[in-house]
């Protein structure tokens, strides 16, 4: 299962090369990662406000392929590629609609955090919505 | 009274018109206003951790005059323009070193705010660094 | 007439106070902008590609009224307050939709300028849609 | 040969959770990247206005191993750990000063590009700089 998210590409996500600047792809797989987790529904919003838990990035990897330009529309697919109460790890494919084409690839990895920035693992009653214990 | 600070533009800044996109500016003047909250001998680190007191932006104003580029070194001066025990208002001129020039030249104006969100006045003994009661 | 834009506050926007950081306010204006000019007949990547076109930011104002938070959507209404053949001032008011609530308004004026950076007036046949000239 | 660079985190790279936003340090791992450059003898700005190259990311990866929180002063080591006439792969530390601590490292890859964007490789007269050829 797979989230599509899509967005347009804003000036200031340019830089002078004529193209989006490196690190706004992790910016829009943040964007893609919201939605996906919404669509598994989950809320992350609630999951900090009710829970007192934090998803943690440990590590991000980004691929890029073709750049993105301004004003393109972009999808951000995002999915769930492993997860266990501890860790989830999201994968994204970028894509511009207009040529169809994929812009970059990548992965991000995090971990459950509480209220005291301690690592914990996730309630039980939230991790069938992330395929954890199937 | 006022402060410089040094900065050097980042590509990350830049937009695809190849100069400094224009919100980065208020970036900029925040960068400043830290730095010259600090030498008045405040920490705005610790007036947040430490009283709760958080400065909360009412209004920004920024006059673009000439472009800033990658690499250029960047001087950002400011100055405490009014204060009062409620409000702070920074002045900022903005200029690029290799030329010497202005580049753009703005204001700030800020109320202080306690940990329930609520106005607040900064209290006594912070007041003499910003010149209020004279 | 008036555009209206819709987003989504990401996390990236967000600063330590918890609420939307300052700057991304003009990141928002610059969305609606885009829209208000597509709204209005002209295509703003056109008119740079095309044209050699580029509106250059002279002066951007904003008033904070209150915070904008994580996950919000927020309507940004943009308009045309101001244009000549040479300026061109857009109007901003941006939203919460829940609550409904006035965040921030503010304006941003601009220029025209051509390939060679020199300020320039908008050709003929896009000022009707600027509202120039009735 | 590793180049150090301070920076001191800005109240704008911060985010709701207190700490940097996790793309931020891939700007900081970019300003890393320009100073280790300019410290083996090449200007980044140069090479893109005099030669029309520029250094396109294919890749970019993150550990994150310690939030990084504002205020701190941060050190970005940066190295050249692979270089061939086509590509360059830099790699960095990020580390706190006070406490001094590894936040977080990672690797950036790049290709030359030429003024078409099409892959190309460096002039032999820079090539020594990045320790090619030896």
């Amino acid at each position: 299962m797979s989230q599509q998210t899509r967005l347009r590409v804003r000036y200031a996500e340019t830089d002078q090369m004529g193209v989006v600047y490196y690190a706004n792809y992790l910016v829009w797989m943040e964007v893609g990662r919201v939605e996906c987790v919404r669509a598994l529904g989950l809320r992350y919003k609630d999951l900090e406000q009710s829970e007192g838990l934090f998803l943690s990035v440990v590590e991000s990897n980004c691929r890029y392929l073709y750049p993105a330009r301004y004003d393109q529309e972009v999808i951000v697919e995002t999915s769930v590629s492993k997860a266990s109460s501890r860790m989830v790890e999201f994968g994204y494919k970028i894509s511009s609609v207009e040529p169809e084409r994929l812009l970059a690839e990548g992965f991000t990895r995090h971990i459950w955090l509480n209220r005291e920035w301690k690592p914990t693992s996730l309630p039980q009653k939230y991790r069938a919505a992330l395929g954890i214990g199937r």
